[in-house]
């Protein structure tokens, strides 16, 4: 039996991480009100430390650890924004982490991570070799291996950010927030559901990438098969903690388009001037291309982080 | 005898556009404070109405105005954010604005101004005939021309965001402001000195247009030629307003290079995740390129907006 995190854990997440995390702002604006004829509030985990949610969960798995734990420090493998949230938070706590990473990883990314003073152990850039060298590194180094989303207590530390919001913004009818993994989605729907339990949880997915929306109808996780759209931090499949969180506490998860995410992406930018990842823009692209109605709701938007490639932005824009 | 506003106006205007304005944030970002050597306090003035400060001066000036002047409208030439400032202010109060436009602005510009309702003028894009074109037009429809920085409302209106600044922050040891015509950085220095005499107003400007630098050295207003810069909010000479109130109110105006407004442009979008526009990083500059001392001093910094030709982005970054 594994483990399902509950709101339990995201108070008592909230609680050992205040000390540690940025409590973000929610930000509002009138043209895009105006313009999607609905109330939006904007959760802006772009501001967050390492310019992501996922310093919420690392921070919560890296604190959590007995003293015992810590020393043997922690180890994952990803190129992207939770390995530099588990490199800072474990600088934070003082101890080491090893972070596995593919070899042709940009070099901002490698620069960011080496930074925070993790250990970086290059791979190629294959999941299963991901996979393999991580193994080699945990039974090296005896490192504990925080997992990216199919982990409690990263679940429960990604679940703060809508408890702030609805501490912020009381009686929202939805929360919008993107899915990758699920880490994010599945800690916003516990905080939301036992806190405003008439407030749905909606995911957005984009279409290109749409295993999720297929296992919520299927019933059981669909393995996402090469995805392919900008959202570069929504590739991956649900985890199975996340995937019995969302399928008990989510409303929907409804697919938008890529033209419908890069308009987002531009409204964004344009109007609100804050820098997002294309990830985060398919909140807003869900409620710009209507499939569901949303008018004139008081729409919570979950903004999951503002790390882009600016070299990269032109193809971004529609 | 011209009229040199002072604090008494800006109180005043505090209160008549508290209601139309937004108070914007102010941020912080520990990565920048660790690269300065410094405490930063940014007044982002991005998230303004229509993406700009000057949104503050606009309304105080058109809601300064008697119904009977009120009804003959108003009117100004320029194309950058005072029209779009000016446009949506008598929107707001329901009155008529004139904006005299050159005909080769950038499309998004006339869009913007002309979606806020004002009637666009068109003339060649030179300063003579925007001048003629604009006395044309108020002769011919009696609308008060509202200058956009040597006006004392406007400079007034201006001086209301290092005022909700200090309100905010206390016991900072300077404001730095960027400093193009005048208008923020002579309402910011009024706010300051009224409110914490012991801090010293700063002023930054591009090397590439130093006439405001080379005026307050010379004791006199030298007006600015062919100036070549990236922050093409900051081209202007200093208003006669501006100037009396810049000569007895601020400290020094330092000039900076041009590679060191990309590398803070780049590092306000990188570090802060907000979107400013070119002028808005000579402030940051002005700290990183150490011409004069600030280290370990707070520091209060007036980002100044936040509207910024995407597709020129690469242009502006090192």
């Amino acid at each position: 039996m594994i483990y399902i995190p509950d709101f339990n854990d995201i108070k008592k997440a909230e609680k050992l991480i205040r000390p540690y995390i940025k409590r973000t702002p929610v930000m509002t604006c009138q043209s895009l009100n105006d313009i999607a004829a609905a109330d939006l509030y904007f959760k802006c985990e772009n501001f967050q430390k390492v310019g992501a949610f996922k310093f919420r969960g690392a921070s919560n798995a890296v604190f959590s650890l007995t003293d015992e734990e810590a020393a043997r420090g922690v180890a994952t493998h990803s190129s992207g924004n939770h390995a530099q949230a588990l490199a800072l938070a474990s600088k934070m706590r003082g101890i080491k982490s090893y972070i596995v990473m593919p070899d042709n990883s940009p070099q901002v990314k490698k620069d960011a991570v080496a930074g925070y003073g993790a250990e970086i152990i290059y791979c190629e850039p294959t999941l299963e070799a991901r996979e393999s060298t991580l193994k080699t590194v945990t039974d090296k180094t005896g490192a504990i291996f925080i997992h990216p989303y199919d982990n409690a207590k990263v679940i429960a530390g990604q679940g703060t950010a809508a408890m702030e919001l609805l501490d912020e913004i009381k009686e929202l009818d939805c929360v919008i927030a993107p899915v990758g993994g699920g880490g994010l989605l599945s800690g916003t729907a516990l905080s939301v559901k036992a806190l405003s339990p008439s407030t749905d949880v909606i995911a957005a997915e984009p279409e290109g990438a749409d295993d999720a929306a297929r296992s919520f109808k299927a019933g059981k996780i669909i393995p996402s098969v090469k995805p392919n759209t900008i959202c570069d931090g929504l590739l991956t499949s649900l985890g199975e903690r996340n995937y019995e969180i969302i399928r008990n506490n989510v409303s929907d998860i409804v697919t938008v388009s890529e033209p419908a995410i890069k308009q987002a992406f531009r409204l964004i930018w344009e109007r609100m001037k804050i820098i997002v990842e294309p990830s985060s823009a398919v909140t807003l692209a869900l409620v710009l291309e209507k499939k569901i109605d949303l008018r004139d709701k008081k729409i919570g938007l979950i903004i999951s982080g503002g790390n882009v490639d600016l070299a990269r932005l032109n193809g971004y824009l529609e």
